[in-house]
């Protein structure tokens, strides 16, 4: 299959928002039920907010002793998905990442699990300090309130969401995709009753009701009720999202990843790098999209680079010397177009290029990156600090695979999601992102004057 | 002057943004050159952005220092837009907040020397780890990039803003109001000459072009060109620009501001309190608009809180117990609706009801504030727990008065503006708020797989 068709496919499995969502609501969508849910949210988030930890953690082990206990009714449920899917055509790729089985099940119970375990971001002291009036001031954090996620077919990511919005306190909306409706539903029929077992508000957690595409422009419009939206998908959703949302968004995902080669590098080593980046795991955001390579080293390394990604599979769509070395090799590089350094590709592709210098190689990445995560490979370190210095991304590594931009190498024990804008949260978010703050201030009957 | 028609006279000095800046943009303003202006500046923030402090601070003296010999030529310039806002006929107290004085120009420079002096936000490191395959992480503060502020008539909001943004290394697009025009292009082209005269770029500082409603929009809608958008004003200009902007917004500065005087409290400390929450400034946003009084002390508290009030030309909006307090006093007070619960009056008028117990405050409190700053009176640490616990603003007294909301008493030097949001900053936002973060992330030729 062509990237392009790949990349659509992919599109055609997150939810509908691209497009007809940029409208206003039908005459008739004044009835939905999108703000009603999310005010019982809100009402949800008011009682979640006061609660310490224990009562949040309790509810996460209930859950995951619920989805083993009901593992039956999940995997029928999402049988009926993976049914329809297949029936629809969807590529094998899609209907895996749908698919539910026992141990799969039994893994997103684990997962919850360790989320209980984490450490409660709630209540931590980010500042303080006593005034020289007196007055003690202390910066806490607290829930953000409302999470609204809007996210594509993968059905696990249903039960992480809430489990990571629980434990920081916070009540969430859920907006799957239409695809995993059946899966998605059961899975949070199940959390519901845990949550509500144990003494919790059930509200706390819910689907957005409605398949179309007018409940997720309902849910854009919610401001006052949702207090952030984050969009985990393609270009097009996210942008959607951006464009229309009066909800605060924090954008995801989109990673147009770039390793530059310096002059300087060890060849053997950026060979590793670039084709495990590349061919480990493609489908990811952070695996790398355009490889550029100093021209000082090209004659060197391009024939060394070509042969290892040919032997991983991988197609090269290159420049002009790119091309020359493919010919040379008796490799077939396609000839790279603009739409080639804009493209994620999410699979065996590589657009590759040589440039004459590392602030070419900068330039290059400030016109086509995402913001996601770009790395330099290189012994100079006058290189590495002008690097880190000029790049703008969320990420910026040094002699290391774009992979590890990733909320559990980072060692942040999950992730909601990889932010590539720059307010409230940029790079993997885990639990702190999913907080706010307040200034506590202290006195004994201050005032000013 | 009513309080409706104070509100209306501060608004009227805000830019042109309500309303009609809601609606798409006229034809003819594609051809606008607000995209040019914010292009310039994303151009000024790649130069600016890899800076070290001393550059900065370098160009904030010499900001300091022209301010100081230009004096005359601004003055002159500001003394034009006074004498149209007089035929105009606004009222004093705007005319006021528009003048400029040598004083005032000599205390507008030594602001800026004070930033120059704080603490570098740039470059710190936020958190670092080693993580267990070796490799370094850091996460560290950056600039924003573009800063986008939308303000009224004060034309030393221009230069504070100028300087904070530098400060952080952020280029700034200024759009203040067409009432201070004249003032503004004049103290903008001196700060430009003293930021070029050190070498750095001169449009890292830029008036937004064209006094229209459409140059705001566009502003709004320059997304990928401007980071941030803060509007400092009125609600109504505020909430067009969170409605119809697809550039990140924070929101700031309107204060509903709660006094909850608890059944524990000390009285006579507690009518300090409110009396000077409300009268010491009342044009600014930390101060109290709406008292609730626990009902167990109504008969006592009432009497004295009324007498101080009428002393300092407060004029109370009540329910109908502070109704029959005040015919009981001999003091007229009017009756409260729902308007009075939700305004933010910023002149000598105050809201008040009797709660019958701390909850009930609380509810009132959740339903019709703004999220900036509520206070509890209180001896009883219990109330005072559950109150800081319940209560979801930005900031949350116990024991003082709203008015120690504010970058300067919280010990941050400076302040951009008090954020009532709570995404990316809550409350005061000093230069830190000003900043995102990137990772930067090293190894030796680490792969994953």
């Amino acid at each position: 299959m062509s990237p392009a068709a790949e990349s659509a496919q992919l599109r055609a499995a997150a939810p509908e928002a691209d497009g007809a969502a940029a409208t206003a609501p039908s005459p008739g969508s004044a009835e939905s039920p999108v703000p009603a849910t999310a005010r019982r949210a809100r009402a949800a988030a008011v009682e979640l907010a006061p609660l310490p930890r224990t009562p949040r953690d309790t509810a996460l082990l209930a859950i995951a002793d619920a989805l083993e206990a009901r593992v039956d009714e999940i995997i029928a449920a999402n049988a009926e998905d993976v049914a329809r899917a297949r029936e629809a055509g969807t590529s094998d790729a899609i209907v895996d990442r749908l698919t539910l089985t026992p141990d799969r099940v039994a893994a997103i119970a684990s997962d919850v699990r360790d989320v209980a375990a984490l450490p409660d971001p709630v209540g931590e002291v980010v500042r303080g300090s006593t005034l020289p009036n007196g007055l003690d001031l202390r910066q806490v954090r607290v829930p953000l309130g409302v999470v609204g996620i809007i996210y594509e077919a993968r059905p696990n990511v249903t039960v992480d969401a809430a489990a990571l919005c629980l434990k920081s306190g916070n009540a969430v909306l859920l907006r799957g995709s239409s695809s995993a409706h059946r899966s998605n539903t059961a899975l949070v029929a199940v959390v519901r009753d845990a949550v509500a077992g144990v003494g919790l508000p059930a509200d706390a957690v819910q689907l957005v009701p409605g398949e179309s595409r007018d409940s997720v422009h309902e849910l854009m419009r919610a401001r006052g009720l949702v207090d952030v939206l984050i969009p985990r998908g393609g270009a097009a959703l996210i942008r959607t999202v951006v464009e229309n949302s009066t909800v605060p968004v924090i954008e995801t995902g989109v990673g147009n990843c770039h390793i530059y080669v310096d002059e300087r590098a060890d060849l053997d080593r950026a060979v590793d790098i670039v084709v495990t980046a590349k061919a480990q795991r493609p489908s990811v955001c952070n695996s790398v999209e355009t490889v550029l390579v100093h021209r000082g080293i090209a004659d060197v390394f391009l024939p060394k680079l070509l042969a290892a990604l040919t032997e991983a599979g991988v197609t090269v769509h290159g420049d002009s010397t790119w091309q020359q070395a493919g010919a040379a090799a008796g490799v077939s590089v396609a000839g790279a177009t603009d739409e080639d350094w804009a493209t994620e590709y999410l699979g065996l592709h590589l657009a590759a290029a040589v440039v004459p210098d590392l602030d070419a190689a900068v330039a290059h990445i400030r016109r086509w990156s995402s913001g996601h995560t770009e790395a330099i490979l290189t012994a100079d370190t006058a290189a590495a600090r002008r690097f880190v210095s000029l790049v703008d991304s969320a990420a910026v590594m040094v002699n290391a695979s774009t992979r590890f931009t990733d909320g559990g190498q980072f060692g942040f024990g999950a992730e909601i999601g990889i932010s590539t804008q720059k307010l409230h949260a940029r790079g993997p978010m885990g639990l702190p992102e999913l907080t706010s703050t307040k200034y506590v201030v202290t006195g004994d009957g201050h005032t000013r004057g």
